[in-house]
């Protein structure tokens, strides 16, 4: 009984929430429309290399694009200060004990700016592979990175948030051979699990494999 | 008006969930107390190393000590069936899109074996390092699995996990160097953080530092 009692409030809840959450992340996706800003949501777990990735493209694309950077964590700046230190703006939202953004903080973070200034916006979401997949940012396209350290098996144990990936970035390709993961293993289970996502072996430390996935991103 | 209606929602819905596990858990822990069996609640992001965790304890333990596990993961049992090849008697808790364990699915699990046939249960947690610090499940200790691929800043931007951590294992020690990320900056933050919490260095692939840390365990 219990349990039961336990599912059925979960249901009641989730559903509330995420309609909530989806009208809203239609206001901040015309919003962004309107002025021809394109934003992109960057999902992936702790350390996977959300903050590098954005790193790096700021760093590729400071001097032609006009970039705004939203970086979620739960307590600190570290990541908004080391996007700052790259050349963009950034503002941090920190959620406390929540383990994911929502559109509403979106839309908050974005009314606040003159959307007008801006061609790119990046956001960085919680560090959790689980929970930002069912919330919609109202953004352009969802970016997933992975890195090779979380194992040969993490595509099949978390298909959910690769669902709704518009692309996949599998991180870190320099260390695969230290901790014997396969990229291509794990290339071969997110085309198995969402066909439709576009996947990009790359290393944001070395460089590899970047220019291929700002082409993707920005076509 | 929008923003303050969700949070509302939200404490209602957490104080509630967390009352009843609370609950649920106290139940666990004299049912296991009862019985003179310990268990461990094992958390950590995906990919830090809790199954190979669980997999050394077997290994090691496994002649002297009677083992159950309870993998929890969201769709596979590709972790239960590793657990069960090192020797241990193994069930699969799949989770679907719920991103942590709760005491109800403990008391469900212990409530279909003979608790008598065990001495000690390892239960692995799904793959986050945020949600399932909330939900006590009536174990004994509570050890966080993190790893040095995760870089140099994850322990301050997750202190809630640490807090109500009993050990933390910091693995991968191995691939240290390669990363750039030093053990000891994070042995520091974790005492900055929880000072009350043992840190162990370690690598599972290795075997570095795994017998302290069992030592430590089983105190």
């Amino acid at each position: 009984m219990e349990k039961k009692t336990i599912i059925e409030k979960e249901i009641v809840i989730e559903t509330d929430f995420l309609k909530k959450n989806d009208e809203i992340a239609e206001r901040v996706k015309k919003m962004l429309e309107s002025q021809q800003v394109r934003a992109y949501d960057i999902m992936g777990s702790v350390g996977a290399g959300k903050s590098s990735l954005i790193i790096s493209l700021v760093k590729r694309l400071k001097n032609e694009k006009r970039i705004y950077a939203i970086a979620g964590d739960l307590t600190t700046h570290i990541d908004a200060d080391r996007i700052k230190n790259a050349g963009a703006e950034v503002v941090q939202i920190n959620t406390g004990r929540e383990c994911h953004l929502n559109a509403n903080t979106i839309y908050e973070s974005i009314s606040r700016i003159n959307l007008k200034n801006y061609d790119l916006i990046f956001i960085e979401n919680v560090g959790n592979l689980i929970c930002p997949a069912d919330f919609n940012l109202g953004t352009n396209k969802r970016i997933v990175v992975i890195s090779v350290t979380e194992g040969p098996h993490m595509v099949l144990k978390h298909p959910y948030t690769f669902w709704s990936a518009d692309i996949v970035a599998i991180n870190k390709t320099d260390l695969a051979g230290y901790v014997e993961v396969d990229p291509n293993k794990l290339e071969r289970d997110l085309k198995h699990v969402n066909p439709r996502a576009k996947v990009y072996k790359c290393s944001c430390k070395t460089g590899e494999g970047i220019e291929n996935l700002i082409g993707e991103m920005l076509k």
